[in-house]
């Protein structure tokens, strides 16, 4: 007899993991390692240590540690806002009118808003470790930033973000929850840098960009003594530490004894889609299960589904490692999207590695049919989700529609990975019935791939 | 041997109570009933029917049931965010080095961002059952407009919400939420409502007031067949949906074998405190337990601490009904107070007879000293709370502090009513070092008390 399923799984505090998994270990292709942008030679250790952390660096290149113990710090602050609930979506099942067994593992419920806290807090915390004054980073609408804050915050730590000076200026809310955590918060680009001072003097009146506030954070770390630099996605370290995700998930599921079907997760840099579904194609790589596994992006930045899969700068000043990853060219600039966490033209090696070898398929949705089902979702469930996670509802609830067509009874699990309280111009936007999607043509893709490195 | 308290005690499902708690029932003295503005009798059901919901306004005058059934479809919105966590503040008190036990009550995981979503599922359902096609309502910065949009998106029913118009123009973030709910919201004053265009012909520059917009909602309410005017704080009604936090907290308390000492809420219109502390109030009203009690307010708007226990109206423009309440005079205009919510000049009857009856005792804090408190609490604790109810936070840890110093390890509970990601011009504010706090002369307060109505 089925278990009575309640409205959210919570598990209890000596039921959350206490390791985090390194799906590498199960890979029989491994992913690339990432090259050194001059030599083209794969990175080492010793290069990395200037700007990373001596542990992270460990971690980013250990393919073969399949579970990586959870610091007993990391542990006991993950008390703080986890383990996150596990939702069956009743309410939207019923306004669905599908068959379809639905549940979200919502990342939400902290004050970065978000699942970044996961990686901040195993970040800070080696930073720490190793004796370090402090951390820099950049951030752009802030959510990575606000994250980092709040586990600098915890550790005692200094933390210098670099804040794309648009959203610095007109996205103020963040940057004031940043202060609020003690940060150091300096719209990009500045004059605290040699990097920032050039852009200035060449584009006195540039509102900044991502590429621009990496630069500068990385030069802030490397030239203060006691300082490393920090980053929240793409890198298999913060994959690794987004794990604890789809974990938590297994142990609630298996406690109601629930087999999923399919797994759905958001696509921007691919740590938290890889986090929610890596501890699932991990069992089939083992053999053990199979799952139908989908990552959606945004139609305006469509990496997976019309990118090429090969060596690529992570960066667009080219600065920054190579690394071979489903890309659409470093040079590619997406549309205006709402979902700026899904803005990267590349994507995680090791999930790059896992779609080329058909371990997931992948979905470009458009942005108003996001925001259609966000809307919904907002109604019937209560979270008002963020534009990124609502890419992840929006092909959920196309799966559940499918299964109502054809009287399937799948159980779908996905992830919801922030709320939208920072997003509301967005909402406006949708409720004005302004918002648009431009997505990129062939011809500009093809421009773009064009520019590749060649390796 | 004491059981092993984990951060965040929640509630099983079947845990949850399903009757709300009248500490009414339990009064030797009971609260005064309101008074017609006009008759100065005693409000009659019939006279506030063309206003309010039938149910509702027996749950108004109902002085004698203790439990009251939450209705079933009630309970089952309640299952979309609560129970709410009672949350070990193991964090805090590590931070303050005290022997204390702290524990809070968070309701601020839901979209509206406060308790107020309590009260909203509730009166919707009541205005669901007399088969209303809506409602109206005011709001100023928001929350209980984004409460009572979400409730009524769930009913399918019509939200029309009144918001004072400089929030409409300057806070359009939770504007933008309850448009997402599908709510109507319309700057207040406007030139739907006769009491609009006279208040617009006569300042066409005003910014709007709360006072104003309460006389546009009810008047809407009333001139459209098949609407109800509700209303979020004050009144019995919703003080009685508000004891499902105090009715949560103590089986979470009871489960875990703990007897708290002191018990804290935050105080604007009396609601929140109330539901927090009434079901505890109702032990000692009984004579099964002692506890102390402490309600909050800011120094800015001291209703409790400096006003008079008398009849006063509880609108400014001196045409809604009038209560025996704590009151500074409804003319009494408060300091800017980044605490909107607590701003109201008057009190909850129920709450103002308890306090009378020395049942609880009160305590002003001002604004900065509510934001350190604030701050250190976001820093330690994760989130960041909301203005309101780091009233509630100040005292806490003042209590905490006291029992650093006596060496007393005394187990204190404090309501945490929200959070502040809406909050944040004032944070900025704070974080910049420009906070004020202007606390009323006694001059001020005189002046306004000597205007009360005689009665």
């Amino acid at each position: 007899m089925e278990k009575k399923i309640p409205y959210k799984i919570y598990l209890e505090e000596h039921e959350i993991p206490n390791k985090w998994y390194n799906v590498r270990a199960d890979m029989t292709t491994k992913p690339a390692h990432l090259l050194n942008p001059i030599s083209l030679k794969p990175l080492t250790a010793e290069e990395l240590e200037p700007i990373f952390c001596k542990e992270l660096i460990a971690q980013e290149l250990d393919d073969d540690t399949r579970y990586v113990d959870i610091p007993e710090d990391v542990l006991k602050f993950y008390k703080m806002y986890r383990p996150s609930p596990l939702v069956r979506a009743y309410f939207l099942e019923k306004a669905l009118d599908t068959p379809a067994k639905i549940y979200y593992k919502f990342e939400g419920n902290n004050t970065s808003g978000s699942h970044k806290l996961n990686s901040a807090i195993a970040q800070a915390y080696y930073a720490k470790k190793q004796g370090l004054k402090g951390v820099t980073t950049e951030t752009g609408a802030g959510q990575w930033g606000t994250a980092l804050s709040m586990a600098c915050s915890y550790f005692g730590l200094d933390c210098q973000v670099f804040m794309v000076k648009c959203s610095y200026e007109q996205k103020p809310f963040r940057r004031e929850v940043m202060r609020t955590y003690g940060a150091k918060v300096t719209p990009s680009p500045s004059n605290t840098t040699a990097i920032g001072r050039k852009i200035l003097s060449e584009y006195p009146d540039t509102t900044g960009s991502l590429g621009c506030a990496i630069s500068e954070a990385v030069e802030a770390a490397i030239s203060q003594p006691g300082y490393r630099y920090e980053l929240g996605s793409v890198l298999n370290q913060v994959l690794l530490h987004q794990t604890i995700i789809g974990l938590e998930t297994q142990v609630a599921l298996r406690k109601y004894h629930i087999k999923p079907d399919i797994i759905i997760g958001c696509a921007g840099g691919g740590s938290n889609l890889g986090g929610l579904a890596s501890p699932f194609i991990g069992e089939m790589l083992r053999g053990e299960a199979d799952y139908q596994v989908i990552a959606v992006e945004p139609a305006s930045c469509p990496s997976f589904t019309r990118g090429r899969f090969a060596y690529d700068f992570c960066d667009t000043g080219m600065i920054c490692p190579l690394a071979k990853m489903y890309t659409l060219g470093s040079q590619f600039i997406p549309s205006a999207n709402h979902a700026g966490g899904l803005r990267f033209h590349g994507m995680s090696t090791i999930m790059s590695q896992l779609y080329h070898d058909g371990f997931f398929e992948a979905r470009a949705v458009e942005q108003n049919s996001v925001f259609e089902a966000a809307t919904l979702f907002a109604r019937v469930e209560g979270t008002l989700p963020a534009p990124e996670s609502s890419h992840a509802i929006r092909v959920a609830i196309d799966e559940a529609l499918k299964c109502k067509e054809s009287g399937e009874a799948k159980t779908i699990v996905f992830g919801l990975t922030g709320t939208g309280y920072f997003d509301l111009k967005a909402y406006e936007q949708y409720n004005d019935g302004k918002m648009q999607d431009v997505i990129p043509t062939d011809e500009q893709i093809a421009s773009s791939l064009a520019k590749l490195p060649k390796i």
